[in-house]
């Protein structure tokens, strides 16, 4: 006996674990080694188990409920467009698609005026990548070591972290550059002008070397996401865009994680000025409510494509259901000003507690980020800067981590962690009071981080 | 003004044409001269455009609208989730996600009990891969010319027809081999069952001289798609599984579009009674009103990820309010009868209405199908079987077949073509009465291709 047409909201705990166990095969886990928490419902910043245990969300789930749970608009442009119209192939025109791509080129910078909507952001790299291609003739691509850009064949070659170990050999033209990471410079470098400069020439180097007329695209997370919030320091994205424009080579910003209001902006090049010739999206711009992602593209790759076809695809491309909600989503983020509420939880509150916080624990060796994309890089010294665990720890390497995030969830904080890192990566809705409240959870959290350090 | 939240309804065909073409670029098209048709609305096997012309869908779009357009139940059950909870990410456990999998694992054959979901099809097939070369420790697949398997790196590097070429060089790996099609022999066979002999022959040869070590995969579509309604001739699947078992290949079935009813089973290879070791779907699932797809998996391949962790996954994977409308989907399916409905449509419907155009047209080559999944091949000579128009036509060499299509749509049929093809894939809810009426309209349109036959 159910109250709904399906009968979902009738399960037990119980059965949804037995069913999950049995017949769900989890992303990125050995299967029988994990025990997945059922989540009953969520809301706002918040969700919370079937034994009613509320958690406070500071990783957004993968970082994309941007707009935090269950906005009550975004429900209900998500059911007034099932109603209309669910579902027409990419080869149609159709309002929702129309007037989502229509506001998505007027909040993008530039020259940026078409959409190629996919299902995801590995997608959209895929497809970005491809057209950088086509555009240039040129077949090689740099991307950066410390960087994700999806799992699926061509985005996982992309990707510069042990994620793509696994996958390996894998699609070939993908050259590795490093890119800018102050507290750990591959450049020996002393001061952020010195690490963007000395970034920007070994970019330059290895396009020397590898020869500029064979290189199509570079592809950069604007900041880079889960490998650390690495925030670019300032010069470093308007040098990438001055090489890619000296060589005739086409510069995609990955923004899977940091657009739609996570940097506090709409786009993370805003915060810099700078104009990439693709951006790829997912996860903020309909905060993941129905699968959608995308390629916003300049007008001179466009172009490229205007009498010649395009050579990619997808049946979904332009779903109706997914775009009602990226209309829907970028409207309540304007009437709301989401973008900038996120911009001023970095700047007032976020930054400020989390860098009093650093104050506190010897454990905290950097702080860093904008808008509600924080980090806090753990150490076991603070003057060897040696990372509470090992790079990739698994298992008992990685227990340090593992008590922390532990201690975190029992007292109601879901933390995002990765590596030697924790982020602080909530809605970007989340409330001033709220963010002190997971902050003082953080506080009591490190303690347990604290013990490993060579102070503790 | 506008009576809904987001505006869409208001919004006029000029303004959805303006906005299409101004900003969304579009699958497989060459983008200025496209000039796509708005949709405005759809139920059952009929869509409309803004002047009110309605026509019926022999396409289901791509193959994928199985249930038909906005079914009541579904939609409703769409909504009804939308309230309850959008999204949640792969590492919980979800009542919607639980139930998908349970629901798909009891339709599959065999030991297929663990689903791992994904957005749509191309990304099912590269995690199938995945899998498949992890399982074995082998690194060859080999996939079919005459196939599609999606657009990411890897699906389009298995991918046999020409939307393959402006991707290569891609992933390393892919063997190439040719399946059966008994109507332009690759193996110069003269009857079915010789057919099916030679081309499993040719596959043992290719693993042969590929060293069976090597090779991780077979992938095939159970029945090809776009390619052309390729049905597999008595004994062919039952051969291909015993080849695999030899050698310990994994058996890969790709029912993104055979799956979910279109060939009158649940899936395909229920026809002829094969377990795969993998079958990705996507479409048909929830016949694309939320992005979907999935790898429904053996005991055996989730066994290998058992302690072991899968090194794959995304943002979406399990996304509750695509697995509702997947259990909502299956639910109505079973309620009312449409696996089987599509069954007898094609046996007792669409199969002879079909051969009895044949005997009218001599540009009718050829009749296949199963369930509501056929083509007509069209030749310019039954005797030489000179295709209608030349392989991958573009521009005036396609135009024979670009009139035919225009003859459909002016009488109100939506054709699905494809080369010298015109299939016949409406929804599996399309009425009797319906597809005599859509038949009707290609008898008319047939005409039309008759006058570029040899006899016209």
């Amino acid at each position: 006996m159910t109250d709904t047409l399906t009968g979902l909201a009738g399960a037990s705990e119980e059965q949804v674990r037995r069913d999950d166990r049995a017949h769900v095969f989890h992303s990125w886990s050995a299967q029988g080694l994990i025990d997945p928490l059922p989540i009953a419902s969520a809301e706002g910043s918040y969700f919370t188990d079937y034994n009613g245990n509320r958690y406070l969300d500071f990783s957004s789930q993968l970082v994309n409920v941007n707009i935090g749970y269950q906005h009550p608009k975004l429900v209900a442009a998500i059911q007034e467009q099932a109603a209309r119209l669910t579902t027409v192939s990419p080869a149609f025109a159709n309002d929702a698609r129309s007037e989502a791509a229509r506001l998505i080129a007027e909040i993008a910078p530039g020259d940026l005026n078409m959409v190629f909507f996919t299902n995801g952001g590995a997608e959209a790299n895929e497809n970005a990548l491809r057209m950088a291609r086509l555009h240039t003739g040129r077949h090689k691509v740099l991307a950066a070591y410390r960087s994700y850009h999806g799992a699926t064949a061509g985005a996982i070659a992309l990707t510069g972290d042990p994620r793509r170990w696994p996958s390996e050999p894998g699609m070939p033209g993908v050259v590795r550059y490093w890119g800018p990471y102050p507290y750990r410079s591959a450049f020996h470098a002393t001061s952020e002008a010195e690490e963007s400069e000395r970034a920007l020439q070994h970019l330059r180097d290895v396009i020397m070397v590898e020869g500029p007329q064979t290189v199509a695209a570079v592809i950069l997370e604007t900041v880079v996401g889960t490998n650390g919030i690495l925030v670019p320091p300032p010069g470093y994205l308007q040098g990438v865009r001055e090489i890619c424009d000296e060589f005739g080579i086409v510069m995609i910003a990955d923004e899977v994680m940091a657009g739609f209001g996570r940097c506090g902006e709409w786009f993370a090049v805003d915060h810099w000025g700078v104009t990439p010739d693709l951006i790829t999206f997912a996860k903020g711009v309909n905060s993941g409510y129905v699968p959608l992602g995308g390629v916003v593209i300049s007008d001179r790759i466009a172009a490229t494509f205007s009498e010649r076809p395009y050579p990619g695809g997808l049946t979904y491309s332009g779903h109706p259901l997914a775009c009602a909600s990226a209309v829907a989503s970028i409207e309540i983020f304007r009437e709301e000003g989401i973008v900038e509420h996120a911009r001023a939880l970095g700047e007032e509150v976020i930054g400020p507690e989390l860098r009093a916080l650093a104050e506190r624990h010897p454990s905290v060796g950097d702080v860093r980020g904008l808008g509600v994309f924080w980090a806090l890089e753990l150490v076991r010294d603070r003057d060897t800067r040696e990372p509470l665990v090992p790079f990739n720890a698994a298992g008992a390497d990685a227990a340090p981590m593992n008590e922390f995030a532990a201690a975190c969830k029992q007292r109601g904080l879901w933390p995002f962690t990765h590596f030697n890192r924790t982020h602080v990566v909530p809605p970007c809705t989340t409330t001033a009071d709220e963010v002190r409240e997971g902050i003082a959870i953080l506080d009591e959290a490190l303690a347990v981080a604290d013990r490993h350090t060579t102070a503790g």
